[in-house]
């Protein structure tokens, strides 16, 4: 039997299996779950074993362990590293979920669920593709996995691990499946990645909540001072305020830009989509390029005072707020993360105290497109979807890409088959049958023509 | 025995009673407290039941019930009506109290609970001295009592008792002890309130939650956007934009100001009271005046996107606040309710959609210091506290105190004994046991003096 032979005839099962891995709730950033998301990693270890992977551990860490397994047949033939991760996102706000995160269900030839498309359902085509060329004797060359647990609260650990463990590491490229791509008839592979700044900031006015009539009007409101801070972080462009925050980025050339906006692209159908009136955003850049090019501030979340029902006459003494940056090259996290905590600083009015605390960050990155990995993955998609894919820049972050490179000098290549429709980290996200099967499909396509045109000095 | 021995004797038993009512969180905000809202006004017909009072009745509402009671001795003589009310502020966030909100605890001689001053210790304290006048038999006038459950939610339903009652509710004057003093050894009477128009906002962008990372910078974020127009709700000089605000605001003359500027007032033992670094306010104006006489506006409550522990890289689709305005002479609450709505949408982008929803409202009120009511609250404090009380504003708001004025034509008095220090709608609210005592003591002589210099053509 063929390798697609072996897909069709088992698909009804690959898709039982992730069926039982979604109803894991695996939330990294709640330890809530922390029992649930041990339970993800173990059900990676299982099918890795029950798909004829070798040496298959759960490498522990000080968080989440790291799925790892491999295949070597020969030490002659090039590795493709695949990584991908089991965490999710959490899942609120619950209420406006049509079906439960956690109980994953097909409607619609799609499957709804926490991480149906990130990552798990992209993950595991990987796992299913893998077990297809084993059960063939197909497999055309060595492959190792590394499945993590923490993508989503910013892989802290797996750079450790990574750090410690080179040249167990050790390949020629490294395969992900945490991206789109365009539509469904438009295949693409993601060429640029953003990274990120993630921050929370914390304003203290007085050192207990108040009564707003006794005090209102003649002390600093906390959640008054943080909506008037983050109001200055950007001007009326939309540029970002944070002082020397642009002095690293990398303007793309106008060449490059004009070449991005041959990608088909309907602004009306983009607003549609999301339910917009009108969009908005850096002056002088496209949608496109704004979510793609050009760095961002957006407020991830805000709290403070009384949220419940009805009416409470009070000034907080706190407020809090979520901060992200996304940076494009060739901005440093930490730099901008250092930037903006200044910045912050700075901006605050005597009257409070501010603290401003870094979550993770990752940096951005933008991979040729002459590669021979590239290549191959342009013939694996020109096999099933009958189309050569088209380049893309995405506005996401996968911070490890950036990491694999300076820690293992490997570089990755990003065969997304989701779409930007299908709700990532929202209420009801889901993943199409057609993106999980074409993914499985085109994925032993990638092997079979990377392993033919390698040529280990052209790496 | 007199009155005043029979309070000292029973000091014990009041306090325990007190206690008991503390135990029953009544918050009438909050639906799940419904049962509870409803056993503090049976457990409060009770007690004037037991204190003496004649027809006693919870009269009910399409909310909670209002408890009348009353006292008839003389119809030649002056009858005074008790306003208070048995309902409470949520006691949100719990985890800053140091005792629970609702096991009241008594240290340094304090009383802690929610409502131990707003307004449960400071109601009961005429029902303590009712009783005490009663079974010593030195009541000198008429009583009556309107002790109501939906104060901290806008007294809507009282409004509606009120219009439908006007005989029932007959009386010269209506006592309330549900403001402050300046300090236990300057004892003051409030002559003045603010208004309060107090309204829910919501701003929509994108139908659904979206990865900030696909969207970030090409699509309105609506926590970004709600900052930018809460921030633009106030000027440099902390005035505030909304359209024709200021328009009714009656401004205090130069005499009155520099009267007022004697009342005992230190900035810094106000500052570290609250642990402020600074004040900061109305430009031109002192801290007792922004407090008192000018109006504000304050954002009570904000929420919006991811609010749990560690990171989320999501853009809400909706934003939240509860944003109040205190309102001074001769401002009108539906008025600045109407100015803000209008405002709020004018201000809003066309990217996003804003809804307004008012919540209570209530008007201001200055009341006359020549009054029969003042000289008697006066005479009253002195003989308990050996100094005449000092007129003064308060900045909060007893949306009732209005509408009795026009709806019955009958002036308040506002006797108040707790202190800015009580924390009330905060946490770790409290009542001292002297403010307790010194109030049960000192209402019996407002009623005898009140009797006394009574001239029914003055009133």
């Amino acid at each position: 039997m063929n390798t697609h032979d072996y897909i069709e005839k088992n698909k009804e099962r690959f898709l039982e299996e992730l069926k039982d891995l979604l109803r894991i709730p695996s939330v990294s950033a709640d330890p809530k779950y922390k029992e649930d998301v041990f339970r993800a990693g173990e059900f990676i270890k299982t099918k890795l074993e029950e798909a004829g992977a070798d040496k298959v551990e759960l490498c522990q860490t000080a968080g989440y362990p790291i799925v790892y397994g491999e295949k070597i047949i020969d030490a002659s033939l090039p590795t493709v590293l695949v990584y991908g991760h089991y965490d999710v996102q959490p899942p609120d706000p619950l209420e406006l979920w049509e079906t439960p995160p956690f109980e994953p269900t097909v409607r619609d030839e799609k499957i709804y669920a926490r991480g149906a498309c990130d990552d798990k359902g992209q993950m595991y085509m990987h796992v299913k593709a893998f077990e297809a060329m084993m059960k063939t004797d197909t497999l055309p060359c060595n492959v190792k996995f590394m499945i993590e647990g923490e993508e989503e609260v910013g892989s802290d650990n797996l750079g450790i691990f990574v750090q410690n463990n080179k040249e167990k590491l050790a390949a020629d490229v490294i395969l992900i499946s945490d991206t789109g791509m365009i539509a469904n008839d438009i295949p693409s592979v993601t060429v640029g990645l953003r990274g990120l700044s993630y921050v929370e900031v914390e304003v203290t006015g007085p050192n207990r909540d108040l009564h707003s009539g006794l005090y209102g009007g003649a002390v600093p409101n906390p959640i008054n001072v943080l909506c008037d801070m983050i109001a200055s972080l950007k001007d009326e462009d939309d540029r970002i305020t944070v002082d020397n925050f642009y002095d690293d980025v990398a303007e793309v050339s106008a060449e490059e830009r004009a070449e991005m906006a041959k990608a088909p692209f309907s602004l009306e159908e983009y607003k549609n989509s999301i339910g917009l009136k009108d969009v908005e955003g850096e002056k002088g850049y496209s949608t496109l390029e704004r979510a793609s090019i050009r760095p961002t501030l957006d407020v991830n979340g805000i709290w403070g005072g009384y949220t419940g029902e009805g009416a409470k006459t009070v000034i907080a003494s706190k407020a809090y707020a979520k901060i992200s940056m996304r940076l494009v090259p060739n901005q440093d996290s930490e730099t901008i993360t250092k930037l903006f905590k200044k910045h912050f600083e700075k901006i605050a009015p005597d009257s409070v105290s501010v603290v401003v605390k870094p979550h993770h960050g990752g940096e951005p990155i933008v991979t040729p497109t002459n590669s021979q990995a590239y290549q191959a993955a342009s013939f694996a998609y020109k096999q099933t979807f009958d189309k050569d894919p088209i380049p893309m820049r995405g506005g996401g972050s996968i911070p490890i890409v950036a990491m694999f490179k300076s820690e293992l000098g490997i570089d990755s290549i990003l065969m997304g088959f989701g779409l930007d429709s299908d709700a990532i980290h929202s209420p009801n996200e889901h993943y199409g049958l057609f993106n999980f099967y074409k993914g499985i499909n085109t994925i032993p396509h990638f092997f079979f023509q990377y392993t033919k045109i390698y040529k280990p000095e052209l790496v």
